[in-house]
């Protein structure tokens, strides 16, 4: 193989995560490591900061400072919620051959990966030589091939310490407690608000899903079934929940806003927890209903990461330089799972990545449709890293004097 | 003084906190260590636990139990909404003589402290010797005479890194955020959102109080004057925002229900976020508005917390004990801010902290009405704690080619 000397660029796509700086800083300072490389550019706000050059020079930006970025939530090089066609990835790679850019990482989801793809085939199509290495990441854990992605513990983390959390509030003040969380298409964020059970009784007691059809007469029914049990139900919700049809119930009250992948804004609205906390207060009798809909903090929260998640997060961006400048490959990074806990890393094409996603297997979900598996539990359990540990009192009942 | 031989109570009151537990714990071993205390009792429930000698005896529940649910966020004793009156209080002082309680320690907010004002004043009343100390908690920091609340420090903690999160992904994808922070007349909490600014231009831009009128007009002309500065604008607004008449502006989304306070539920719901993001799109043409209602993980995600927070409520709940038992007094233990950053502890009349609360004082509100002043940060900065670090890329632009 002709060792190719030019730059590397690396940029940040879609919504950021908790843990995309350390990807960012995994490529940098590996990239950097290469004399072939002769510099390691940054475009700002993703694909849409290459085509308006938008580029900043990352080959003496101190290691301090990139350590400093890479524990820092969201992303340091800014994001972009583009989609290119076929066109726009023209422009990308005509700024490549421009600056005679070599090695292209774009760390994003599925979208990404086909952002790499197309200006893969354009690049090869025009005889340029020019590796591209989609560096995974999202919160909603939905990307093909992978054992999990980079992001996803760390929201994972958010949701399940919030869900603790809440439990905790609810028991000491009962009621009917209704969190809605993120994740489209793909319940795995919800189904992380299982991770922080503890006790038998620990909440969230009923989990609803995208990838099963929810009806307000099931909600209402089991919410009250859990609220005769215990005196209080806690529940977390997808914002993606859906009935038999396939129609989001939450998008009936946002006005059907749509962002530039065509996909309806569900997101930052509280109107799905307040519904659904409605329909409880008028078919329940309940009078203690909330619902908090946990929003931007779930991907943003600062100071809330799980450490396994920094650690592959970084990984799979030092392994994408790797793979681009030593080895000379394009692909999408991904994980494999060897141990109860260890992970390898791989190199898939990026059309087994691009475009598709994935939903919670249904050996996450139980019979009943409305809670997780074990066998979700011990695949996500890993992922978080070590979660806050919580404990109740355990004290005697003392014996009545005035109500025997 | 002649000593007393009894038992001890200790009860929490109101909405939880991530340190209340501490102080619970504090009045617990520190009381056990008193040869003339012959049981600690915890109600459950609060006064509720009280009237209904729902108790459970603390005397011998191990330290090490004792120091878990110390770290443990949310009322291990579990909470009420329950305001006493004066029969509800002849109900609670009838239990205590019944089991020959002589030390009532009770950890809550205004109304907590008028709780045990009442019962003191009762037992005075009645010839018999109870020893009564209101223990403060809120996270609102509402309460008169006391520099701070025990509690405040963590729920400040928690809304200044979201802010500094939801910041940092605001910059990433710019637009408009819009977070609702919990706090129904004192607006601590809200100006809380400012201590995790960094760099000049981080957000929030904007904050928004309930000390200060708030009409939609300039609500949504200061958001276009940041927005056309900044290209994104990041608002913290306090639930309980008003119009110059008084009327809440969230109150006209709820449907006015109220607690056993007669206060409107205000916390939990969407709906003066989602408005002033609609409104935000209708008048200023701006795509991506987003908001979120923080909620009530404000008051009770697990693993955000104050380690000043955590010490200064362990303490207040160690002196009660020393208040009431070795020396034989009535009151609410308060703090005094006597160094940069240093406290003192001292007892205050019951009469001096029930019932009234505080607002945010007009030294800590900028003259626009619309963000807090270096004073606030001053006074609350070392009360959060160890805030975590973040840091932007420092990288200098690439010279375009294409574009020149």
């Amino acid at each position: 193989m002709a060792i190719i000397e030019g730059k590397a660029l690396v940029a940040q796509g879609g919504g950021p995560t908790a843990v995309i700086n350390q990807s960012m800083a995994g490529v940098v300072l590996e990239a950097r490591k290469f004399s072939q490389v002769t510099h390691v550019y940054g475009a700002l706000h993703g694909v849409n900061g290459i085509i308006n050059e938008n580029l900043v020079d990352l080959t003496d930006v101190p290691a301090a400072n990139l350590e400093a970025v890479a524990v820092t939530p969201s992303a340091g090089l800014l994001s972009t919620r583009d989609k290119p066609d076929e066109a726009y990835c023209a422009k990308i790679f005509e700024v490549c051959r421009q600056h005679n850019i070599r090695f292209f990482f774009y760390c994003g989801g599925n979208d990404s990966a086909d952002t790499c793809h197309i200006v893969n085939r354009q690049a090869a199509h025009a005889g340029y030589d020019l590796r591209v290495i989609h560096v995974p990441k999202t919160i909603d854990n939905d990307l093909k091939v992978t054992d999990h992605c980079p992001g996803f513990g760390s929201a994972a983390k958010f949701v399940a310490q919030a869900f603790a959390g809440v439990n905790l509030d609810n028991r000491a003040i009962p009621g009917v407690y209704i969190g809605v969380v993120m994740g489209r298409h793909a319940g795995f964020l919800t189904a992380a608000s299982a991770l922080g059970r503890k006790y038998e009784d620990d909440g969230p007691h009923l989990i609803y899903l995208p990838e099963r059809p929810l009806t307000l007469e099931k909600f209402g029914t089991e919410v009250q079934v859990v609220y005769k049990k215990y005196g209080r139900c806690v529940v977390a919700v997808s914002e993606g929940v859906a009935d038999e049809k396939g129609e989001a119930i939450a998008a009936q009250f946002t006005g059907g806003e749509k962002d530039s992948h065509g996909n309806v804004q569900l997101s930052g609205t509280g109107a799905l927890g307040d519904m659904l906390a409605q329909y409880i207060k008028s078919v329940a009798k309940i009078k203690r209903v909330r619902a908090d809909t946990l929003g931007y903090l779930q991907r943003s929260f600062l100071g809330c990461v799980s450490e396994v998640d920094q650690v592959e997060a970084r990984t799979v961006g030092e392994k994408a330089a790797y793979y681009a400048i030593r080895h000379g490959l394009d692909g999408s990074v991904a994980m494999k799972r060897t141990g109860n806990y260890a992970i390898s890393y791989f190199l898939t094409p990026l059309e087994t990545v691009a475009r598709f996603t994935n939903n919670l297997p249904d050996a996450y979900i139980n019979e009943a449709g409305n809670d997780v598996t074990e066998e979700f539990i011990r695949y996500a359990r890993p992922l978080v890293g070590t979660l806050p540990d919580f404990q109740r009192l355990d004290a005697p009942p003392v014996e009545r004097i005035l109500q025997k």
